[in-house]
Formats: C-alpha cells, structure tokens, sequence
C-alpha cells in the first residue's frame, strides 16, 4: 500500500455549488497509478462544503442553492453568532449538513464514480476567498 | 495492509429506509481476515444514499421516510430541475444531506458497529431500480 | 502502512455541542509517528453524532443546538418511535444528518485541520450517557 497527500488551492468562487471534480483529478494524477484505493477530498474550512451529485444538469447545483438557503435561514433572531454577517452561522450550518469530506473508491486507476457522479465545492459564504483542499490516496 | 474491493448490486427496494447490514457483510467475507482495519460502503447514484442508525425497531426506519419527506418537499415551485418528477430533485438534495458513503472500524474480523447501529440503504426514488455499491476493505 | 486504534470513553455529557479534539489526541499519541495518513473517528451510537465546524466562538456551538432544535422538531405527532422520549427520534435523525464519523489527514504528524477546524461530539439525548468512540489512524 502506498499513500499519496496534495494540497489543492481553490480560486475564490462565487456563492453557490460548483463542480470540481476535474480540479481534483488534475492536482493529484498519481490515481492513475492505483490498482485499488481509496481518494478523500478534505476542505480545511468551517463555512464551505463538500459533497458527491449529479454532475450533468446545472439546475440541479441552482437547486440546491435555493433549498440550502430557505432550509437554513438567514437571520435568525435566535443565533447568537451574528458579527461576521448574515451569511456566516447559515454557512457553518450548511458546512455540517453537508459534510467537510467525500470518501471515494479507485479501481483500476479511476475515481469509482458512478456516471452521473460529480464533486461539488459548495461554497456558503458571499465572499469566501480562496478555499484549501487536502487530496489523500492510498492502495496499492 | 492488504486491500479489497468488491461490487455489491442490489435489486431494487421501494421508497424508503431499508437495512442492509447482512448483505454488506455477505459480500465480503474478507472482513474476517480482518484484524484491524476499515471498511467503506459507496453509492454510485445521487438520488440514493447511505447512513447508520438504528437496527432494530422498524418505526424508526419509517419515521426517517415521514420526516425527510417533510424536510425536502416535492413540487417545491423554485426548483427548476423538475422533468424528472416531483421525486427526483428532493432525491438528489436527500442524497447530499445523508451522504453517499459510510465508513466503519474492522476490529478482529468483525464490523465495529455499536449495538443498535445498522447499514442503512436510504431509496429516495418512487421507482430507484438496482443500486450498485461498491464494498472496500483495508487493514491488517 | 501501518494502522493503530484504539477505543475513546466520553464521559456524559450534556446536550449540545462540545469540542473533542483535545480528547480525540490524547487518546492516540501515535498520530505524532505519522508523516502521511488518515484519521478516522467513529461512534459507536446512534442517538449522538460527531461533525467538523468552527472551534473557536462557543456561541457557534449553542448555535447549533437552536438550529437542530428547530429543524428536528421534538413531539411531532406523524412520528411512531416515541416510548423512549421526545427527544429520541428527533436524536436518531440528527445523527444521520450530521453522521457517525469524521475522516481527517494526517501531515507531518498532527492532524491537518484548518485554524479554524475542530471535532464536535454532537450529544442529542437529554441524558445520554458515556459516549463509545474508536479512533482508527493509518498511514507511514
């Protein structure tokens, strides 16, 4: 078994969900390289997000922007977290419903994804500046 | 560290929370050649998912349909991916909040599973059809 | 490759959200023998779950307790599973919309977290008890 680490920095994107999967594939192209493995995508970020989706329709990412944002709502009388805009309690929210890392299977030197599959960077904030990933491999 | 894959297709199952522990267990016996490790189950689809909760009482599993059927409503007039059906964008946004993958500790051959904790397979499509997972297993 | 794990006892704790990422390095000091890898922490229950958000303002962490409160709501009459208390199944709910495990690197032998990063047991029973966690790390 091998293990393969790399950072991937993500320009700045625009609020909402967008697909990165290429981005991904092309910071870390030791995947070629396993027969049978394992790839984790990690976000080092508390109001940005990471999950697997459909990858074709563009409607489908602007849908999950307008469910996120009435399912976790901007000012709340009730949080106490306030100062760093209306935005920031909602993003940290929607950062732990949606989860800070995606587990992937390799097999024969390809992300096992199924084909309507897709990596989003989910991005909560307004202006979320750069965002840093962690790329992890191993198998052999 | 040795390293197993295997694919593990399952028929399909009506809409709903369906516990499928046994056939995960099944299709890799190599768990028991397992002395410490971890094993990770993925979805290849984005409008079914994974979790683990509880195994035991079925009311559980029902309620789970009952409240994620409240929390993502059908026919919702914002999306705009709907030609699909009134089931197919809620499917996607379920998928995303309960996630595609589940990761769980092997302790002497055996899933370190609490309990109550059960595999459960989440069918978020009035007709899903087969769903295939891929099953790997790493360790010692 | 190696893989050590080792099993973490959380004494009761209140409900809410409570940092544990002190806890969780305490209990594996082999984390330190690692240049590159992963950690997993898994629990072994289904009424508490484990997330990755903000470790530095403890209005967060009450913050998410209002939230949860309001998007799980307790004594919903549509729910079967309710001998063991209102707070039961909205407890098994919340578990599986913030999940049973966190996956995070390893570099250079600490955990590689953003500055902002840290583990939360997530307890949503009124009296849940000691809490099982079993730390599994892995890599070389």
């Amino acid at each position: 078994m091998k293990i393969f680490q790399h950072q991937l920095l993500l320009k700045e994107k625009r609020r909402g969900f967008h697909l990165i999967t290429s981005e991904v594939l092309s910071a870390m192209p030791q995947i070629r390289e396993i027969r049978s493995g394992i790839c984790q995508v990690f976000i080092q970020h508390t109001s940005a997000s990471l999950t697997i989706n459909e990858n074709a329709d563009s409607t489908v990412r602007k849908d999950f922007e307008t469910y996120f944002n009435k399912a976790v709502a901007e000012n709340d009388k009730n949080f106490l977290h306030n100062y760093e805009g209306a935005d920031d309690m909602p993003a940290h929210l929607k950062a732990s419903l949606l989860g800070c890392s995606v587990v992937i299977p390799i097999i024969s030197g390809k992300l096992a994804l199924g084909i309507w599959q897709g990596i989003y960077l989910c991005e909560h904030r307004n202006n979320g500046g750069e965002r840093n990933l962690i790329i992890s491999i191993w198998g052999e």
